[in-house]
Formats: structure tokens, sequence, C-alpha cells
């Protein structure tokens, strides 16, 4: 049986509890539901930090008492985001590295928002400052996921290979849907695609923004992937009703990954594929 | 016979005589190099101004020097850039509009240059500039060569569609193998990918950077495209071998386009294909 | 929601209870597991006749006979094969619409069985035939279901549009994993391939031969596609484990479905989607 | 550079001089035109022999015939069908090969004719012959050419493969057009899903039936592949004008290719790339 690692993603950097007011923002809030998704089948949990006003921060004591609350309770892999958010420079969004957790998001790609306050400011991911956090997170042994939100970023992937900057298994999250410029939309047919162009020895990730998150991470099942779920990505559970927590998405995701027959990867199984050392 | 509109590229906004001597900078070279090219079956000219010292100017007066040079020789369809090139604000690139060509670039995205002096800086085309590049072209009756870079851009395209801000036969140019993040590498499988994704009513160009001018050029011809060539996108003819003359590498075109049993369409062919109107 | 029509094919024509006990042969229990089906929502029953001695045969009165049974339990679409199976000539294979099914098969090419006793045996489909049946079928108001097991088969489907010999919405069968030469592999790739090619203005089926069934099923929802269960295409739940019925095969296509947000359609819902008049 | 192996299918088993006078059949005939075409840039001969009245024939001896005259002019690559033509028997098909070619065609699966005396006839190549014939190709070191009608043929490639019943590199030739059922268009779209799914190690060559050889083989060219031109898939040299002689043809290929800055290979050349020792 094909073994299924599932990511949740539950606060994100760009929207909050004005979106669903059960997304977790606060260190407690954010071990406490972990906690509940690591029981539903979560291997991995990918962590945004926020300040006491539930503004998106960097600060590496923040990410630091997340982990430490995370970890007294279960055995997840922690994935800091080195995305941030909106307003952060990429000097404070590499320093969640500071935390040391096991694996960090790595953007392969700048991109331009297209609404909201931050319309027409670039989310910015220059080829250089790729090169600078992978190799921080090379040194200090932590593992990349390549977030690819186009076939366009397949280039810094390539770059990264090349210059021996990430290790193999090469893991890489395709973000499908993400409203900025330089995004592809969240269609069956942009999976696939995507997918034709993979390097080799690569493990790939299906995250999908919105109401796609269902169907794309089902598909993404079926197509050899992993998957990722939780509010930062899709804060409704179907259509026209929140999401009663993060861990509700999980086990739907767990539920259809057993219909299907996969078996649902633990951390210690998703730290041997990722290659990941304890 | 179907009819094929050969577009040529003569000057661009990144390198210029340094790279190829024979590469027009001067409106009187323009204008010379532009008639050649018509004489050997160019149908329209994408035009980027220079200043006496050979830099990028959005200066709509060297513009319109051009467009009476040019006029004053052929009929051939005038089209500017308002992509520039490094250096100039939206504001400036689109001044060139003031000159009135009949047709105009319309950069579908934004990118970021990976080298060079302008290495981390953004080529800025948020949606909100797009749309009123756009909307600049419908109100001087200008057609916008929509310039399409990956998959990610056709979000805009769409968007415009649906405002209403470009007219049918809409037109695209996939610009293959551009060195900026936010651009697919010039490759077969990219552009059989790009063409899957496409809009309906859409007739489609094909531009290619560096060596692939050539056979990806031949293969938009055999797609059912149109074709771009010139020193903008190669200055060399072949390997380890500068092109002469712009009007070398549209020969070239017109010799391979009849292999093929195509017809080159002349100006006011090409003005019925796209809906130009005189 | 979307309304997903699932269709069970019970029995098949290759293999009987020596494959799988549970397997039904003759009318009573064809008719009592149809029922098992429908209750559990299938809205198409897929039927091949065996007589006594469990062979296939193209007896009408055998296909009356059992969709009697079938009418006197409930309103299930009844859809007839008119493949047959081994041994049968193609005017036998004809002669079940004798028995008015509301829908009959249509397989749209000729194969070649590569092992067992008819090993180098074509299963013919010759065009002239296809034709035949097709126009048997519209003069009788009998829905044909185009079976397509490769790209080669699009041929004959544009043949019987252009030809009028089937009406809208058109109604096609991918059947993938089939052993026989001609046929292609049960994989998403070749899945997405085939829905790449699909004329206008059709509705699709996924069936996948063996253990693919469970995935490809799924990813034909996720697809936009309707869907095929049952033993005739894998007598198997999951690996190692024979099917306990066929209305167990259709519970988890439902339950599958139902975690996707499609609704299954009902025999009146599946009527009206595919035009059929009752 | 890239070196481009050009077969030039003169004859064929189909049509003859009814459809083009110009279409050689005879054995001095053959020899006679091979050598124009070898002296054009045709490495390779593909030959169908035909007897005194011009009907198809699978004589040993006029195969020997023409082998002789073909070699006391030239070096070409001979390779012989052992698809031959309608009426051929698969035992009469192989024995071409007691002639001795350098490599033979292998049909890699089974069609049927749709019109015409032999339509609903099958053309008929089982699994078990296909290996027959490979086998006996391997013993004799005659090199097959693998004809892939459709997607579905790759399983009989594959299963040739597994059964090490042919040597790397593997070479397919993609047969595009033809008429039978079991092949695909003559599309763009079919020869890059075609080469999608090509397994490792494989060259391809690119053969379309009809008008489309010009466009497909020179997409050919652009993909990588190699290519094969001639009176057997086109007795037209442009819409309305027939063919004045397979050596014009190939002639208008070479042209191409040179455009296309592609080195034509020699006979030699083409050996050493397909492994075949003189």
């Amino acid at each position: 049986m094909r073994k299924l690692i599932i990511t949740v993603a539950q606060t994100g950097g760009m929207h909050g509890k004005e979106a669903n007011p059960n997304l977790p923002e606060q260190p407690e809030e954010i071990a406490e539901s972990t906690y509940e998704c690591y029981n539903e089948g979560a291997a991995i949990v990918h962590i945004h930090a926020r300040d006491k006003a539930g503004k998106v921060t960097s600060d590496p004591k923040i990410y630091q008492e997340i982990h430490e609350l995370v970890r007294s309770k279960c055995k997840i892999i922690i994935q800091d985001t080195t995305g941030g958010g909106p307003g952060l420079t990429l000097d404070e969004r590499i320093r969640c590295l500071e935390a040391r957790p096991e694996m960090a998001s790595l953007n392969m790609g700048t991109m331009m928002r297209v609404s909201g306050p931050y319309a027409g400011v670039p989310f910015s991911n220059p080829r250089s400052e790729i090169e600078r956090f992978a190799k921080e997170m090379l040194d200090r042994n932590i593992k990349p996921e390549m977030e690819v939100y186009s076939h366009a970023m397949y280039r810094d992937v390539n770059n990264l290979i090349q210059k021996n900057l990430v290790k193999k298994p090469y893991y890489i999250n395709f973000v499908l849907g993400m409203i900025h410029q330089g995004a592809v939309d969240a269609t069956p047919e942009y999976l696939c695609s995507l997918r034709e162009f993979l390097p080799p020895e690569v493990i790939f990730n299906v995250t999908a923004v919105g109401r796609a998150q269902l169907s794309l991470t089902t598909m993404g099942m079926i197509l050899g992937g992993m998957v990722r779920v939780g509010m930062e990505d899709n804060v409704f559970f179907r259509k026209g009703e929140l999401a009663k927590s993060n861990a509700q998405l999980v086990a739907r995701t767990v539920r259809i990954a057993r219909e299907l027959e996969l078996e649902v990867a633990s951390p210690d199984v998703a730290r041997e594929i990722l290659g990941i050392k304890k």
C-alpha cells in the first residue's frame, strides 16, 4: 500500500478569524489544533505565526513557542513558512529558521498581489534570495518544501538542483489557485500539466486554494502525490459551510485516502519518505 | 493555403550593438532595416526606440520619428512595445501610444529579472496597469498583442476578455525562453502545453528567445500560429554566426513557410486577419 | 451539486463464478443483484446474459427475462451489451436489441484477444457494422453508450456523429485496461489523454479493468465524468479480497462520491441527463 | 548538430501507378529511384515488392533481386516491409526476411480495413506473431522498426522489450493517419500525444499518411525524431500536384532539415545511430 503524507496548513498569512472563527492564530490554539490534526492523521503541520493582535509575524520567539507547545503534545513534523505574509521582508521571513523547524517552505518565484491593500506589491522571491534561503536550510538541516505556483517556477527548482542546494528526494508542493499574478488556476488540467514537467526524483504534494482543495487533493492521491489541507487554503468544509476545525478537513482526507486503499503515513514514516533525520 | 503573419522584432530593450553590430538602434537604421524586412515578407514590425546613446527610451517623439520614416517607405504594420526596457516606469512605457501605432504589445504579468544590473527588480505589470494599458489601446483603436510568458498569465488574458477590454480576434504572443523569473523555457513541450490552455477565438504568435527561435517558430507554423523573428529575441543566424540583418532572419522564415506550403501574409492581409482597420 | 451517474456492470462476458462466486450469472441472480445495486445508488445496469450453463449467450429471450425481472423490482436503466463475448458473431450480438433495452453498448473498433482460447481471434467491429448497430439503436430509440478503448476509436465516434447515427448528448465510455490488443492501459495518464481528444457535447463515463477501477473511477468523478463499477471489470474489492457483491462496489463508489460532494443521480435524473425518453 | 535519418518509402502495398505513374513498382524502377533518393540524402529505403503485374508479393526472390540492384548502386540501408499488403498471410509476410535486409518493419498491432475490397478484413498482427517476427529478426540480426499506429500499440512494444526480443536503441515509427481502424489521425496533437507515452531509450521516426506528411515530418525533426517520406504514404508533392519522384520528396525534406540546422545522416551514420552492424 502506498503511504500518503498529509500536511495540515492551519493558519496562513492572508486571512484570519474574520474568515473563519475556528482558524487558530495564537500559539496555544495552533498547538491544540495541531494535536487534533495529528490524531486524525496529519504527519506535517505547516505553521504561520501571528502576534497577539492576530497579525502576521516573523518573530522567531513566537515560532519557538509554537514549536515547544506542539512538541509537548506529539511528534508531528513541524514545517514553518518562509513565505510569511504581506508586509514582511525577505530578511524577516527567513528568521523562523532560527526556531529550527524540521522543514520549511521555500517559495520558488516572484508573484504579485492583485487585490486588497497589497495589490500591485510583489511577493518577492528573487533567485538570489531563493538560493540564500535554500542554503540556510541546507546548513541547518531543514528539509525545504519547494512551493511551485506555475510552470515558470521549475526554472528555480532546477537551478537549486543544479547547484546542489537541495537534497534528494526533492519535495515540491504544487500550490494551485493562489490569487496572485504568477499562479495558475486550481483545475485538474493544470495539476496534470504541472506534473508532466516535474524533474526526476521528486515527491510532489498538492495544495489547492478554495473549493478545489477537496477534488484536487483527491486527484493528487490518485496521481501518486501527497496532499495538504487546512484553513490556510480553504476555510469551508463544503459549499456554504465553514470548517469546524482543521481536524475536520484532515479527517475527511483520511477517510478518502482509506477508501482509495492508501495508508496514511505517520510522522516517522513521513520522515523516512522525505529523508528527514531526527 | 493558410496565411502566415510574420512579425520582425528588430531591436528590443535588453541588448544592443554590443551583442550584434547589425542590430538597428537609431530611427533611420530601424526604418531602413524595416524596409528590408518588409521586402522579404514581414507584415508587422515590433518597435523599441532608443535614444541617441542607444539607451532604451519611451520618448513618443522618437517613436513618432520612427513611424514616419517607416511609413515613408512601406505599408508594414507598426507595433510599438509597451514593455519598454529596464529602468522605464509604467507611466513612461505607455507613452509610445501617443505616437499612434496600429498595434502595441501588452505584457500580461509581472516577472523578475534574474541577472545583470536589474537582477531582483520586477518587470512590473500589475493587473490594474494591464487594464489601464488595454483601455488606452481600446480607446485609441490600437490592436494589442498580449504577451504571454507562462501559463499563469492566462488569468490576466481572461480578465481582459471578461471585461471587454480586448476585441476579437484576440491576439496572443507566446514569448518562450525569456530569462526572467515568471517565464517558461523555450521548448516544444512548453509551446504545446501553452497552446492547450488557450481561450477560444485567439490567434497565437510564437516568439522564442535564443537558439530555439528557429525551431519553435517553425513548429508554430505547423501548429497553426503566426511567428516572430528578429534580433530582439536572437542575435544569431545559426550557432556561432551572428545574423547579418533582421531581413536575413525574415528571409529564412519565409523560405521555411514556403516549403511548408504556407502563404506569407502581406500587411493588408494581416490587417484583415487581425481585424485592424486602416 | 454535480450529478453522478453510476453504472454497474455485474456479469460481463469473459469470466464467471470461477473468478468470483458472487458474480451473478442467471436471470434471477442478475435481477436480485441489480436491485441491491439500485438501492445503493446505481442508475444504470449493464447486462450480459448467460445460458443455463453460465456460457455467454445472445438469446433475446434471456435478455427479455432479465429485463422483466429487473423491471419488476425497480426503475433502473437497463443497458444491454452488444459486445457479447467470445464466440458470438455480430449478427448474434445485435439480437439483444430485440429485447428493447433503454440503452445498449456500442463498441467503437476492432481489437484482438491476446491470450486464452480466443487468442489471435479478433473482437470484430468493422465500421460498417458499427454503423448498422448504431442505426438499429436509433430506429428503436435505444441510447448507445459508445465504448472507446483507445484514441484510435475516436474516428468511428466521429463517423457516427457526422452521419447523424447518434444523438446528443453523445455518451462515451472509456474502457481502460482491457487486455485486448487495441486497448490502452488503465492509468491516470491515459484517462487524461483520452479526455483531451473528446469531441464536443460528449458526456463521458469511466470504466477501468482490474485494480485501477477504484482510482480511475474516482478520478473520473473529479474530471467531470460518470463512472462504472462492477465485477465485469474487477472481481476484487481490494487487493487479495474478492468483492462480496456488486452492490458492495457500488456502495463504495457512492461513499466516495458523497465525500467529493457529488449528488448520486437517480435513474430518472440519469434519463434526463442522457436524453432518454421514457 | 543533430543528425537526421531520412527513410524513403517509395512503393507501399496499397496503391500503385494508378495513383501516381511515377511510383516505382518493378525491381529496376525501385533500384533506380532508390539511387536518386540516396543521392538526395535518404539513409534508409523501405521496400515493398510487387510482381510483374504490379501486385503486392512476398516472394523473397523479388526482394533479393531488389536488394542486389540497390546494393550495386549505393550503400543505403535496406528495410523490407513485413506488413506486406492486403491478401498476404503472416507466413507470407515474414518471407522477405530470407532476403536478409538490414532492417525490417514490424507492425505492433492488429487493425481493420475500412474501405475497398478488403473492408472488414483485419490487418492481423496478433501478439504471438509479433513475437515470432521479432525473434526471427533477432536471430537474423535484422533491426526492427516497430510500427506504432496508436497509443494502444505500446503494449506490444513493451512486451517485446520485456522479453528482450528487441535490442537498444529501440526504434519506433509513428505511422499517423493510416486509414485503418486502429490508427490515429495525422495531427500535431496526436504526434505530441504519442511521443508523451514513449518508453525510455527509444529513437522515434515520423510517418504521416497524406497531406500531413510535410508538416508532421517537419514537426518530427523539431521534436527530436527521424522522418520518413515517399509515395507509399503520399503521392502528392503539394495540393493538386503529384510528386515527380520519390527523390523530389526526399530533396524537400533535406532542404527543410538544412534550414533547421540539422545534419542529414549518411547510411553509415544511420547505422551507427541505430546500432546496425555491417
